[in-house]
């Protein structure tokens, strides 16, 4: 399915063709477009550079997966289980230089996980990022240290059939993509934002 | 100066050429080249379709760019003046439709703001992220609503001349990008992150 962007002014096609499907293939995802997800990520840029991103990658079969499923509230396992890999987005709290928090710790790894989903899109993949799931259960099961936060899932793989979703997610795949005009979020002289 | 990722899996062009200069050129950026990296943020991803992002955009001569390098802390404000263009980035700290704190306020706009200079790359512009700023004092300039908060600025424009750069600043423009390896961010199963 063809969910572009219907955008106002020109974008790179990476942008364009991103959106967020939740009907997954079961097709396994290779390898080395693995690793050019995790290689994107890697030249994010971030605040003194503390690349503070860190990605537990399940795959589909395996304990990690399943830990990382149970995770998931019930409306996002109801899709995500078909998708064959499931990557755990956390983020160090604080720097590694003076242990002070990192005030931009989650925002750094957004942009990681930008570069990631956009490169996913070179490789020919869908993704779908969740923030609905248990991040205290998720670092039970996955015993992640308390120095870093579990902030978000991101679903990986190929494109499936919409017709397989439950009718009122098939809606949601299939609608019109939502997004604020420029007006609503760009503020120039004398402007400030009140949306 | 190219300073391209020395990646160790392919990534596409956007992320590779992508880097953060200091070496700013006075030339301004054309209206619709910004509105391009408006656009490409608009179709970032964000939980609940929320699109917290807010950028307020000053352009070099008005009182915007002034009060948004006034918030500068003095390190950035020595290289930071010569560009263009710089944007306070903002996120809306709660949920439109419940008002409920937003704990991934943060990471969607640094979705959003990756999406921008990824753009920019596409649009031979250059840009730098700055966390060194004075957020209260940025607020308080251009009389930003309590319901946002003020996380970062991106300097945008055209690369310069790195000779006219501070010698400090000098070394880290044409110094080595350093990264962390894929196997001190990425784990699998039965790893955790460690480091």
């Amino acid at each position: 399915m063809d969910k572009a962007a219907h955008n106002i002014y020109p974008v790179n096609e990476l942008v364009r063709k991103r959106w967020s499907p939740r009907a997954f293939s079961e097709k396994p995802v290779e390898e080395e477009k693995l690793n050019s997800l995790f290689e994107a990520a890697r030249w994010a840029p971030s605040a003194f550079n503390e690349q503070p991103w860190r990605f537990i990658v399940g795959r589909k079969g395996n304990e990690v997966y399943d830990k990382i499923m149970q995770s998931l509230v019930e409306w996002n396992r109801q899709w995500a289980g078909r998708a064959p890999v499931l990557v755990l987005n956390l983020a160090r709290k604080t720097f590694s230089h003076n242990n002070k928090p990192n005030g931009v710790a989650l925002y750094d790894l957004g942009q990681a996980v930008a570069f990631m989903i956009l490169e996913a899109v070179n490789q020919g993949l869908i993704s779908h990022e969740m923030s609905g799931f248990d991040a205290g259960e998720a670092a039970r099961l996955l015993e992640i240290p308390e120095s870093f936060q579990a902030v978000s899932v991101t679903a990986f793989g190929y494109y499936g059939d919409p017709d397989a979703l439950p009718r009122d997610m098939y809606e949601s795949e299939t609608g019109k993509r939502q997004r604020k005009n420029p007006g609503e979020i760009v503020f120039g002289a004398g402007g400030r934002p009140v949306v």
